[in-house]
């Protein structure tokens, strides 16, 4: 019966490993496209942006009611106050609409009267500039609007397009390859055989690939076959950015997917002393980081964490997700052995003045203690585990 | 010239007129729809989703190694191993196969010894369901998976489909209408005339409306004509569920939006006490609300978060955007008028053991005082502002 080789690198180390050949082969050199403004929400900035123009550029009124020159109102008061002719000495305007040639002021209605409907009673001097969005309030030209490696908000877009920017140059969403593999499953859409289980993990997958913003290309399902995956993965390398394999990870007999990665390119790391997840295959192919990712949903979910998360965010320069940690007690003991990090899945209660987190029962092949959790806690490799009532911390999963 | 009615209502007390009619109407039911699971990423639950066969459905090998009968390895030991054989006594399997009929353990690979192809050698007891995974593990049949109102997660659709949940009812998408008016605007899109500004509040509209799951309908510009605005309005209601019109809610030459909605239906509040954002108009036609969204990039950026969005959380009945709260030192004194909300842009920074908040300078009309923002001050109607030094707290933006 084959023995694979399975190591048992810590999880640091295995990601410093990854990361460091895949930096060494500049991979993170930001890859751009240019595409409209209109299609970029939510998108990253791959270079800063300016103010094409000023904004506005030009003069506008602040206000509804009428431009005038300030020094004909001069001396006005309210026991004096000037009588101004339509089109002559003043302008009727609306806010926003921009101020006419040769006036500097808006006097708003309220302060008004018309005492026929070719004259305005204006009963307090005027000052230059007053109501007066002046060119370049919001941004003067050439001002920077946002920085490189930002997020594009509906307000950031609204000022490109305020400002002349009708298309940006922003980092290109890598594509990443899933491939799920096992002759024990089949796919969910279809009725069940009775002896497969439905494949779930690609629904793992596309989620989270999507919402931190990758393409995915969802292979269909393939059987435990040597050479089929290795086509597979074969034909998928030139288009895509990553390369995801699920499972075959482990030393089973049907484990195939560490030794295509052996035979089509490097081994970097296979087999991390984490749980769940241990057995992960991290690899480089032709210059394409490919990862062997464990079967069990939650060992999955905590390599997308993990190894794709960063990944992603390596690849943007910037945060794809947020991560607040709170404070909390243990409500009951967490063993895990020495020198693995082990993953706990915690449900969080406020119990009076503070938080007490729930280790959730079910082991890694459970999608529900995913579903249930609330947050994460992480115990390091050099502790075996945390006593009931330890104050911990855990990182929100929701 | 014109003088529009204007009302100053309070914030909360327009908030709960407007809210209140349209629960009167029925409005917030749940309008349900029923798609496909794998359709149905970040989509909110309309009923709660059970589990419509166990998971897993057949009992399945929790580790690589020989699934045995328990019974035929009691006594076995160290020092007197049990020499079983293949296809009679064992069957091979790996992690996640199901378990052959008849068997009921799996003695792993790593206790094992296999002193030919055909037999291995046992070497301590199995106990029944020993490294098996049983039948309803995960989930039981009819166990709850997901609450009604609930957002779906990846894992949530992974065990949805696992559980044999190929579709599922979820909150329909709201339809919003979203329409631009003003003769000083043009498109962003095309070369800007000098006296025109580009109309770029439709962008904030459609990355906002995107991001809280509705569905934004974005007609073109028009100029403030009231035949046109309001045929445009008549003949959205039908298709839409929520209109929004932009602007002309002022008391201006030009402001048509209250007259349109007087006109075709009932106007519920026009003029709120708060800044940025006074000049609003909410109203209902046909059993549609319609609002009036006054043209002041944060003026609409503030209607957006204080009427459209809880309007958006009502519908689906479940908090669309986090609300994360901190404590910071005002940096520079803030002044509002008495009797009106202000909400003030602020930028925060880490100062030692606090943070501090420092009001942006931008006016309404400024969408840099948004892109800057950091958090959100609401100063109170009840307060005239806050003193540089007071204790706040902060909303934040990000």
């Amino acid at each position: 019966m084959k023995r694979a080789y399975l190591e048992k690198t810590p999880l640091a180390q295995a990601q410093a490993r990854w990361f460091a050949a895949l930096e060494q082969a500049g991979y993170f050199d930001a890859r751009l496209e240019t595409i409209p403004t209109v299609e970029a929400f939510e998108r990253i900035t791959a270079s800063p942006i300016q103010a094409l123009r000023p904004v506005p550029h030009v003069r506008a009124a602040a206000m509804d009611g009428i431009a005038v020159r300030a020094d004909q109102t001069t001396g006005a008061r309210l026991d004096r106050p000037f009588v101004l002719c339509k089109d002559v000495d003043f302008i009727q305007v609306d806010t926003g609409d921009p101020i006419p040639q040769g006036f500097d002021a808006v006097i708003m209605l309220e302060d008004l009267d018309f005492p026929t409907s070719n004259t305005a009673e204006c009963r307090k001097a005027a000052f230059p500039g007053q109501n007066v969005r002046p060119v370049g309030e919001d941004f003067s030209k050439g001002q920077m609007i946002l920085p490189a490696r930002a997020r594009l908000s509906p307000e950031a877009i609204a000022a490109c397009l305020g400002s002349g920017n009708l298309a940006l140059e922003v980092i290109r969403r890598p594509k990443v390859f899933v491939l799920p593999t096992g002759t024990e499953l089949a796919s969910p859409l279809h009725p069940l055989p009775p002896d497969k289980y439905p494949e779930t993990n690609t629904a793992l997958f596309e989620g989270y690939l999507k919402r931190w913003q990758a393409l995915p290309t969802l292979h269909p399902l393939l059987e435990d076959n040597h050479p089929q995956i290795k086509r597979a993965i074969e034909s998928a390398l030139q288009e895509h950015d990553l390369l995801l394999v699920n499972a075959g990870t482990s030393k089973g007999r049907e484990d195939f997917t560490t030794a295509i990665i052996e035979e089509l390119g490097q081994l970097i790391v296979h087999g991390v002393s984490m749980h769940p997840g241990h057995p992960l295959v991290l690899g480089l192919i032709q210059g394409k980081p490919i990862v062997g990712v464990p079967g069990y949903p939650v060992a999955t979910w905590v390599v997308l964490d993990q190894f794709v998360l960063p990944f992603l965010e390596r690849w943007y320069g910037s945060a794809l997700q947020t991560r607040r940690i709170v404070t909390a007690r243990l409500a009951r003991r967490v063993h895990s052995p020495l020198g693995e990090v082990e993953f706990v899945r915690v449900r969080l209660e406020q119990s009076e003045e503070e938080w007490l987190a729930h280790p959730l029962a079910g082991k890694a092949s459970t999608l529900s203690s995913l579903i249930h959790a609330d947050g994460l806690l992480v115990v390091p490799e050099e502790l075996g585990g945390y006593a009931q009532g330890d104050v911990i911390e855990v990182r929100l999963l929701r």
